[in-house]
């Protein structure tokens, strides 16, 4: 990990988390042009952490490997 | 994230500011080639969020997975 | 490496550590798209260590170079 | 951004700003083998601004995605 | 680089000097794909220097662009 | 640039400035697998500067860029 340093009054982490908190459904871009879609568990300074519809544990996606995130619906 | 300083002092980031506040459409191309435009919402150490056209949510571009910006017309 | 601060209080670092008492499955996709499954020996700031079927000898995965962790089964 | 420190003093950032007062027309290649050529309006530690020619705005490149400057001619 | 501290206490940096110790030979997997084989001379926080066979000085390999290790034999 | 601490009592940093005394031809392997050949004209902590054939300007390897250093003859 980079830093444990994780300042949740940025606008990212907020906005991050207002889609948490209203369970919407994301499309994530990682940076080899894969996409995941899901809604978020949590976050933390080093992963955030989707839903998966066919396990009750969440899949670990890097933030180092993210290249875009977007609402669906 | 890296970081969670940030120095709004620096010129790119100020740059960044004026094309904001002046509205600007950027056209940024991402390390694997992909290109996105839009005018920019806001930016902070971990991203720049763009407004998008089909909803009223921003699109979150991961900092790191940017290698140039552009300003259009 | 990046930095030797470590906070095993972090949601993921802890997640990672339940996988591992549970001796769980994880395939992990690298950001190249190679895949690796195994259980998790053990975490530092650097690497995840797997355990091998083929030797005692861990394999010791930068988490740099990982984007997906997920379970299987 | 992963540091606001930049020391001017680094033979690299000097350099950068010898080639700048010199006008120089650099060749810079970024990770992925695209090729850029311009001269330097200004660098900071996240950023090179290279002049275009046809836009009185700078193109911002991201010095991460940067693999090697030379200078043309 | 990106830190100039590296603690020998972390398993990882540990057991890459077991392996230096018993000089096993490693198989080194880089982020692009390529491999390459050899014996640990040394690590430090930058590189891992590896043995080469056609010569008596080492190759360096930057410990950022190091996807996977393995032991062989 | 990541950092603008560089320790040169490093071993990596050492046997690059060895490398340079000797005037060794270096060749080095970047992430996108290009090669470069030249001897070491200076290193900091962002940058290798190569000398070139072609010029008296060096040309800037960024260290981020770069995967394998190994001496030629």
């Amino acid at each position: 990990m980079e830093s444990t340093s994780f300042d949740p009054s940025l606008p990212g982490v907020r906005l991050l988390q207002d889609w948490l908190r209203q369970g919407r459904v994301l499309r994530i871009e990682l940076n080899d042009g894969q996409c995941l879609e899901g809604s978020l568990r949590w976050q933390d300074p080093e992963f955030l952490a989707l839903n998966r519809s066919d396990s009750d544990q969440p899949v670990l996606l890097s933030r180092r490997a993210i290249a875009l995130i977007r609402t669906l619906g």
